[in-house]
């Protein structure tokens, strides 16, 4: 199912995807309602998962137990916020969602994609965004923004940089293979 | 994939399991090394997940959420716990397992349950018990029981009483239809 009014935006840490995402709810703005959600989390149940997706030791939980933790959160997510939401008419922006599932665990950690894609099914009912931005960022420079900021969820900046080229390059893989949905930008140059 | 050193332990909330497990791990530990554990948990991440479904307000998460978490904790349980522990020949014995999730989200709380069956295989890789002892309790008894013992961990306790009567009778159509698999014990009277 594709709703005009879901848009998502995807990127590795440090992207600057909260910034460009406030700019785009102030022009959406003249057009309708506008929720802005994250992923994981973005309800009350999903935020208490993103607790254990993002804090503590990088090698806490194996790629399958994350993806299962994500559609545990997605779901909570898509039932309490965005189906509602988008049936409303309202815009509904989300910081992440699915994409970023085959990335960070699919590309990021050898999950088999197939399965997360049938998960995906099984879960989101084929929720599809209808345009998903992707702020693309040299991973050195998106790790050390994400550092420099006051943030206590460190457990994916803490892993290697190897991985974290992985999901830019994997990102990009992508977006160039579904040009229809994605528009990519350049996400390297600072706001001023 | 099914390992004869693999027991699993099923029934309502109040039904002693925990005291029948003790008992056969005496006998058991004539034989080989017992190795006693518990879902959802039994691993260090999987009790931190365990937390969110066991603690809190009844309503807070959908069945189908419920569901995905416990498969996130139940597949960390298994690589780190199960998994080699009974391919080094423990016998392994577990208070609950998948039956638990057909029967309290699947038969309790109606989600689809092929669709469990469906991610079931995905995740186990169709590891299932030789045995599953099957405590079974009336669910006036067993709640009375549960809620007399020092818990903290009362949210399905206080699901109304019509839900525990249809796990009951729930578990014991499953365990009739799988006699080859199921042992049914009567819990209904106490120890002494």
């Amino acid at each position: 199912m594709i709703y005009k009014n879901f848009i998502t935006f995807e990127g590795g840490e440090g992207s600057g995807k909260s910034t460009q995402i406030k700019l785009l709810k102030k022009k959406l703005s003249l057009y309708g309602d506008v929720i802005l959600t994250r992923e994981p989390g973005g309800s009350k149940g999903a935020e208490d998962i993103r607790k254990l997706l993002v804090k503590g030791d990088p090698k806490k939980w194996s790629g399958l137990t994350e993806v299962l933790l994500n559609y545990a959160a997605r779901n909570d997510h898509i039932e309490n916020i965005i189906l509602h939401n988008l049936k409303k008419k309202h815009f509904v922006i989300s910081d992440r969602y699915s994409d970023s599932t085959i990335i960070y665990q699919g590309y990021g950690r050898g999950v088999n994609i197939r399965l997360i894609n049938r998960l995906d099914k099984l879960i989101t009912n084929n929720l599809k965004p209808f345009i998903t931005i992707l702020l693309d960022i040299k991973p050195e420079v998106g790790i050390k923004r994400s550092l420099t900021r006051k943030n206590t969820e460190l457990r994916y900046e803490q892993m290697p940089l190897k991985y974290h080229k992985k999901i830019n390059s994997s990102f990009l893989k992508m977006a160039k293979k579904n040009k229809n949905r994605f528009l990519i930008v350049d996400a390297n140059l600072s706001r001023n």
